[in-house]
């Protein structure tokens, strides 16, 4: 990869978001059996950006791509996996955290989008623990600080080793007048269930908690002294395997290379395409349909592989998101559009419904669960437009659910066959959530679950855009005389209003009701951090993160807001 | 009120909470049996600060004051009332929302501080209508935009006039490049449950909603021709109260004036006093315990009014604490401690539970809840010192509970007689819960619900501090030996980190497990606002709050985070 100067003004692909593990500058995966091995050994020197070095296995967003993949492959690549064991190359340190010259020298867009990408990769850890079979284990020897104890804070179970130099540490408030932002606060109060008052004085230590106490603060599962952490660890694998549900003899698929092909205003995949228009500020994401027939069983559709439509799709999707959120950050408006057969959608939805069991349905499943996600926390305006020989069915319909306005075409529209229609399936009643725990559908008629029954009841019928508005599944429909100037007046409204506005109108409108752990991450945590990564007493010229290793002390403005 | 200039460098008290009806410029209230008006008609020249008038009923913090003052004698001074109708005494307009050319040149810590307590303002108005059967009814005339409809959102009932001036709206974000950050965007969605890609709309349209618009979309309760209002309202009127349980016939209690004694370093109450420290940046708040018995009966209570000390104590502290917030911004910690007579606490808190369904009792207690709530939502370090002599008892130890950190004295100190204890009430076990919907104790105990139960089981008993300390009442129980060092240290320690960090930090750790849409106001609603008020989409000198009606247009950096 090569370098970038920090805070590039991004307008081509400047940070890539796809690796694999031949390409791993940071990131080792050893497997035996049912027990993989995930270590972190961060090379210094292999930088995103220039200015820094990655000492005492921090990390910056390169490296957090590459356990992304890691992750991604344990998933697909390695159905035998049920526990990965997260632990250190180097002596001494497990983690100490994301980089902090990166982050002093970073712009404000850059730290917000590296946390948010961090927190998703985090996530999908211990999801994998909770849907799908795959344990996390931290194994921590050494001093596990700041981002490092949030790494180690998403695995299930948390083994520290009981020596001098190990510890676990969230130093953030007091080093650096930031928070531990990557979901540190949260769960160290809601998964972890610390009493509070030692949750601040433990977040008040720079030098962390070690030993015994750090277990009976519930800071981490158990301590184990070195003579014993391999049996231990060993012991602690062995239990975990036994409650996983993931096949022992299955055979994994190969994540092959993505591909695709970058211009200067757009990314072409084989089921995406992306076409960016800067001067209006907007991006057209266009789905495309399936290019082939729903495999005959499951053998089949293992057999396809990273080429089965659903999965393919899903990490082009994937891809073309991270591209858009870090390097197109001009870009206020996303506009999904689809094209394909539309029944054939549903066919494929059907298909993996029926095969939910199968290990690699259920993860293709999970992996759009994921992406879904993702797609509702990124804080561009999300539109939807239904058009005519479109496909919004199924699972591609939750993208329309997922954005803050749908426009359906309605009637014929010249030079086009046919009218546009959506198709509902169970998948769009309970299976994919938001981070608040509900699904779309039950978000968005949250007042009126009446609503969501009679959308239910219509489950397999095409629905033209007139039905699709009464029902309440679209914001608006409108005829072909209609459609160019109400989309265009739209946008053009959209896009003159501040981006700062519209991220914190959005990130509240998408989040009503219940909150949970995962929500609670991207609002409250998050939103304090983004406030604080404003503030002069972290970022300006006397604040904590830019002096921070300069030898001198930052100085506060003592005034509390 | 004499006028100040805009941000001054508090260092007096130059915000005064304290009022009555005889001083409003801004509100007035008419009684009529169980039904009160209270209508808003404000004064443009009566201002808090120089520089902008209130024109089009916009509020400052001076309105805002007034108002809470109103809502307050409400419940206490008029049990006999059971709906308040909130209205405008303006032609063609209800309320235009905060000033914004007040909001504009206000300091960052003023704008937060002012947003916070018209919050707790508004939560107070629906608290009335939850649990006092007080229930605020909004008619709605003319235009009632931004902070003007976040006001009519915080009533059980909006009525809207049915005519061409009268309308809805939430400019914030397409006008001010800032949010509906009062409540609004939240109220919208988890309250009145409107479609989110309608709110969405809503929330884009500088101009509102107005007639059956703003029904269908569940924006207001209904809307009523001018021609029918008075009968409507009447009629609605008569239904809430029908449903209130407050007494027909009590006779209310007079709020007389509070008394206080303010200098340099602190204030003087009767039940309270505040010592302030410039230079440690501390304040230390000492609750004093009661002054006389137990009154024999509610008559007893009655006659005693304002004077009885439960809610005299309260609403000293109330006062003591909003001065700290808005006064006295470069203080960092709140130190609580109480001197008293722990006994008497706990008979007090006894003769309230026994008249809990007495009308005045049940406000008194309702007050301590939305007081407790008011000190686990200000920003600035809580630390509880019990020591020998104090009073930490029942309602008051749920103060020691809001607390970052409980420190004991542990043992006999020197030329003090008695030692340290506390005394559990079954207030403490449900009665006051914080704005995430649980108790101070459950949120304490959140991973340990089995140490709830053992603290319960000593309720009544005078726990020392090694009890507490093993309860986990308390963070630390320190001998004489060690006191004045160890709390010496942890003051120096504290007050060096950052204020920003802090805040961050503490409003994350105070707000475990479930959220409320009341916690999501001040957590993922206001921390968003918060860092939309540092940006300069908003605030710069380009910003679109600094511009408006300048005659330019703000100048958006059109980047997303």
């Amino acid at each position: 990869m090569n370098k970038m100067i920090a805070n590039p003004a991004a307008t081509t692909m400047n940070i890539d978001f796809q690796t694999d593990p031949s390409r791993y500058r940071h990131w080792r995966v050893e497997y035996d059996g049912s027990v993989a091995r995930l270590i972190m050994d961060v090379d210094p020197d292999a930088t995103l950006f220039e200015g820094y070095q990655l000492k005492l296995n921090s990390y910056d967003l390169g490296v957090d791509i590459e356990l992304y993949d890691a992750v991604q492959r344990l998933r697909f690549e390695h159905p035998e996996v049920k526990v990965v064991l997260l632990s250190s190359g180097k002596d001494k340190v497990f983690c100490a955290g994301a980089n902090i010259r990166m982050l002093g020298g970073a712009s404000h867009v850059h730290k917000v989008n590296f946390c948010k990408f961090t927190n998703e990769t985090r996530n999908s850890m211990e999801e994998a623990g909770e849907k799908s079979g795959q344990h996390y284990i931290a194994v921590v020897s050494g001093a596990c600080a700041g981002g490092g104890y949030e790494l180690a804070l998403a695995t299930d179970h948390i083994i520290l080793t009981d020596d001098s130099s190990s510890s676990v540490a969230l130093p953030e408030v007091p080093l650096l007048a930031v928070l531990p932002g990557t979901g540190g606060l949260t769960r160290v109060t809601d998964k972890r269930k610390v009493r509070r008052d030692r949750a601040d004085i433990f977040c008040s230590i720079e030098e962390g908690i070690k030993g015994q106490r750090a277990a009976e603060w519930r800071l981490v599962d158990e301590t184990v002294p070195n003579s014993r952490l391999d049996e231990v660890v060993a012991e602690r694998a062995a239990e975990y395997a036994a409650r996983s549900d993931r096949p022992d003899e299955a055979k994994g698929i190969e994540l092959t290379p993505i591909e695709r092909r970058v211009s200067d205003d757009g990314l072409e995949y084989s089921t995406v395409a992306v076409s960016i228009d800067r001067e209006a500020g907007t991006a057209t994401v266009t789905l495309r349909g399936p290019d082939a027939d729903v495999p005959a069983d499951v053998d089949a559709m293992h057999a396809l592989g990273a080429g089965f439509w659903p999965l393919r799709q899903a990490r082009e999707l994937d891809d073309a998101i991270l591209h858009l959120r870090l390097n197109e950050t001009r870009i206020g408006v996303l506009l999904f559009k689809s094209e394909g057969d539309i029944e054939a959608v549903i066919a494929h939805d059907d298909f993996l419904a029926a095969h939910a069991d199968h290990w690699l349905a259920r993860e293709i499943l999970l992996y759009w669960g994921r992406l879904l996600k993702r797609i509702d926390l990124t804080s561009r305006t999300l539109v939807a437009l239904v058009t005519p020989g479109s496909c919004f069915a199924g699972t591609l319909a939750e993208v329309v659910f997922a954005c803050d306005r749908a426009f359906m075409a309605d009637g014929e529209f010249e030079g086009v066959e046919g009218e546009a229609a959506m198709i509902l399936h169970e998948c769009n009643f309970g299976r994919y959530a938001t981070v608040n725990g509900i699904g779309r559908l039950a978000s968005r008629f949250y007042g009126e679950p009446e609503s969501v029954d009679a959308a239910r009841e219509r489950t397999g019928d095409s629905l033209d855009a007139s039905t699709c508005e009464s029902l309440g599944l679209v914001t608006a429909a409108y005829d072909d005389i209609d459609w160019d100037d109400e989309v265009r007046i739209y946008l053009e409204e959209r896009t003159s209003f501040s981006p700062d506005a519209l991220t914190g109108m959005e990130a509240n409108l998408r989040c009503v009701g219940p909150e949970t752990m995962e929500s609670k991450i991207f609002g409250r945590l998050t939103a304090w951090q983004n406030w604080i990564f404003q503030r002069p007493n972290a970022v300006g010229e006397e604040g904590a993160l830019r002096r921070y290793g300069s030898g001198l002390r930052a100085d506060y403005n003592r005034e509390r807001v």
